[in-house]
Parts: C-alpha cells; structure tokens; sequence
C-alpha cells in the first residue's frame, strides 16, 4: 500500500468518510462508518482522530463537515460567500500543527441567512475536477437539500431547503407514518406526488395522501413515494428555474434520479454528477492550496 | 337546573366536550375535558357514555368526530358531499335507540379524496344560525385545517391542510425545535414568515430560520411566530384566494386572528365567527331534522 500523503474526514452529524489520498490526489483507501459527530462525546475527538491515524496513516487530517460546528470538535467559524477553494485552504482552522477544520460557508442577503459545512467541499470539487462548469447552478439533495449558484469557479450564494429532514418526519411522527413503509422510486406515484406540487399545494396534498388510502384511492405502498414526489417538487419549485436551465445534481444515483425527474418536469436540464469524486477532488484542491500559500 | 332534551359530544381525536342542550336549542351545561378518543380504551366507549349521562342527564346523545372513525367507539361511514344537515341526520349511524355517531364527509374530485370528522356540525351549523351566508367559503383552522365552500346551504366541497400538524411537529422534532419555544402571536416575525410564503416558499425558509439564528439575524424568541407565520401563509396561498373573496374563520380568537391575517395580506376579506356557537347551532339542527324525519 502507497503511503497516504494526507487524510481527510468528510465528518457530518450521523456519519463520518475517511479518505486516505495519494500525492498525485488519488484515493488509497476508504471507508465509511457511523462514528458522526452525535456519536462521538465531547472531548473524545482527539482519540477518534488517533484511531483514523492509526488505521490510515500517520499524517497531516483535512477535516470538513459538521465536526466544525458547536457540537463538533471545534468551531470553525463560517467563510461569507462568495468565496472559492483559496478562501477555504486560507481560512483552514488549525486544532494542531497537522490537523485542521475546514470552515464552512455562510451567505447573508437582505433579510435572509444561510449556512453549509461540508457541502462546500463538493460544490467546489465539482467545478475544479471539471464535472461541473464554472459558472453552474449545482443541487446536492439531503436531509438539507443545497442549491448552490457557482460563479467564475466561487460560491457566490446558496439555499437549504429542509425536504430531507420533512420526509424523514413525516415518515416517523406524522399521521402518514403508518402509511410511509413503501419504497420511493420514480413511478407513477412519485409522478402524482410532482403533479401536486407543480400545481403549488403542499400542505393540502399531505392530507390528502392520507384520505385517499381511507377512501380506496391510493394504495398504502404508494404514500411514501407520492409524498417523496410532492416535497421534492415542492423544492424544485420554490428554486423557479428558468426554462431550459441546467442543474448539476450532487447525489448517489437513486435519489439523484429522483430530484432529475422533478427539475425536468419544472422544465430544467440536469447533470447527475458523483458526490465522491467531487468531494475528493475539493479537499485535495484545498491541500494543494494550503501548500501553495504555505 | 333544567332537564337537557338531549347531549351533544364533540368528541375529537385528544379533547372531549359535552353539551347539555334544551328543548329550545340552548346549552344548559357544558363541559371539556381530555378524553379525546385516543384515551379511551377500545370497548370503553359504552362505560364513557354512561358516565357522560350520569353527570348530564340520563337522555339521548348524538356524537360527532373522531368517535366515529375505526379508532373510535364504532365506524360511521362518510356521507359524500355535496351534503346538508338533513343528509346528516338522516344518515346517524346509531349505536342503541338513544346514542348516535353523526357520520363524517367524504369528497372525491377526480382523483383527489378528501375526508372530515366533526368539522361538518360547525360548518352546516354556522349557515343555518346565519353566522355565514348560504354559499360562502369557511376556513377552520386547527390541526388538520378545512376549508370548506358552502353551496346553497350544504357542504359542497371541501380541502383539508396538515398545517396544525406540521407546525407541532416542527416544534417537537425538527432541528428547529429547540428554538421554537417563543409565543406566536401577530407581529412582525409572523408577519416575516407570511411574506416569505406569499413568495411561493417554504422548505427553504424553514431552513434559513435556523441559520438566521445562527447567524445573528433572527432571536430564538422569535421562530416560532416566524414559522407559524411561513405555514399559515403557504396554507392560504394554496387555496388561491381570488381577490376581495370573503373568507368567514371557525376558531378561537387567537387563531382566527393569525388566519385572517393571512388572509387580509392574500387579498381575501375575513370574518371570524364563533366556532362553539356554530357547533351548538349545527348539532341541534341536525337534531330537530331527526325529528322531522322520524
């Protein structure tokens, strides 16, 4: 095995990548677990990094995600867009002399505030690995969904859509949740789901799903992939595309071929572009940069 | 005290109330408590009764709600709308020869379905005490929202919203919980959150309440407010009010108040109405019907 020549932890809230990364920004190894930063206790995030070094390699740690976060290992506070890959390898908060956090971003417009941790890394890794151009509307869907507008290779603004998080709610503690066993696909019940939600209604058709299973409308197996349809088109919606716009979706291939049907039914192009290539390519950028200004 | 004619129960899903009414339609005694149908065990519901008549009088009782769901003391079909009072008490599903369920409504609109349990008795009652018009458009806010159009005295058609539910849920299990401890009321973060759903948005802001936190740009005391005022704005621009339209609201003061707010800011024109004197109006019509049919 090649000797690593940095590691970097895509560190979120329920769980944590490790990459070990060649000189040339190749991938040596991987692996992936559940050691987020809910799972981890305060105070135990040194050991955890020891433990990744003794597994991977003992040498310098790129840190991005939610360990920069008040619950995380340190704070790192957030870069104001818009900002790029220098900004990022600049503003790297050094815990030690080879351990840092990469900082995540934050955008203030008028009234309206948004922020990411970890997100950054791929939006950034997309436009400088070339997946994505450098001037490109890019969604990376989640528990927080992220709709990033890339100008000239930079972050200049983006906004959180909490579609992730709704479903996962709705499909635990709603009155749907006994109804919300059945998988979502991209069938005609996720296609009924963007129907409702082209139409404008959200709240209304929730119920609805709800109603046509008591009135023999719609089958139990369907509810979960109808209300997938109708908060997925709900976000895309909310983002008003322009016709014909592109979008360059950060996902793996199911749920990013969920989010490509809903912008091609709101009359949008889309790009599904690998999360893991983008992210790798981030975080060697910035390791790079960091060395270049060192 | 004089003897009650008969006892109206509003028995919803966690709240109970009890009507002792007079021949003459008046409220002789009432009473609320939290035996909504979720408390009372299965096979229950007969000792419940009695014990309703022990503290009442010892005379017939209609039932209304979710008491008549499958959860509930026995199931009571929907009647489908368009539906009148006379339609509800000549469809009472009856339980003994002096305990009746007052069935729910049911609307199928191509391949939307609809259903309500309760909210029928408010909504014909409220027409035939002339609280609203014959043909009119009633909004009663709540955990499952109705809105209901009125046509020539009966329910014609009628669209339920999961905004209450939402809003609950929210505050108890989303990222936004912990900051979703202030009071709402009718101020300028309600009035935030409605003009940022009159932009057609509501996942994304939802998000960014959490990050204008964060970032300095909006107190904790005041998400809840903001976020009641995102739902309830997204709730009435889902209805599509057209302009000048009179929206005449079933609820509580303080509720009705938020909603006719809403409303005002949508274009529509509001009256809030007494939603206990509606369902007083409503049960004892159906009542006197029974008794004109029989």
């Amino acid at each position: 095995l090649a000797a690593a020549e940095f590691l970097a932890v895509d560190w979120g809230t329920t769980n944590r990548r490790v990459y070990a990364i060649g000189a040339d920004g190749a991938v040596l190894a991987t692996e992936r677990d559940d050691r987020g930063v809910l799972a981890v206790e305060r105070g135990a995030f040194p050991s955890e990094a020891a433990a990744i070094r003794a597994r991977f390699g003992d040498v310098p740690m790129l840190c991005a995600g939610m360990v920069g976060s008040t619950r995380g290992w340190v704070e790192a506070p957030y870069l104001p867009c818009p900002a790029g890959l220098a900004a990022l390898a600049a503003g790297l908060h050094w815990i030690d002399e080879r351990t840092a956090i990469v900082p995540g971003l934050s955008v203030i417009d008028g009234k309206r505030g948004d922020v990411m941790r970890g997100e950054e890394i791929q939006l950034l890794g997309a436009v400088t690995a070339a997946l994505a151009p450098h001037d490109a509307l890019l969604c990376q869907p989640g528990t927080h969904c992220k709709w990033a507008r890339m100008d000239d290779g930079r972050v200049a603004s983006f906004r959180t859509t909490m579609t992730g998080e709704l479903f996962a709610m709705l499909g635990k503690h709603s009155l749907l949740a006994d109804f919300m066993h059945g998988a979502v696909h991209d069938g005609a019940a996720f296609g009924a789901g963007l129907d409702a939600a082209a139409d404008g209604a959200l709240l209304s058709p929730l119920f609805g799903a709800r109603a046509g299973v008591l009135l023999g409308r719609m089958v139990q197996e369907d509810v979960a992939a109808y209300v997938s349809g109708l908060l997925i088109g709900s976000d895309v919606r909310e983002q008003k595309l322009v016709r014909g716009e592109q979008v360059h979706i950060l996902a793996d291939p199911e749920l990013g071929r969920l989010y490509a049907t809903a912008i091609t039914q709101a009359g949008g192009a889309t790009k599904v572009i690998d999360s893991h290539a983008a992210f790798v390519a981030g975080i060697a950028a910035i390791w790079k940069e960091h060395h270049a200004l060192a």
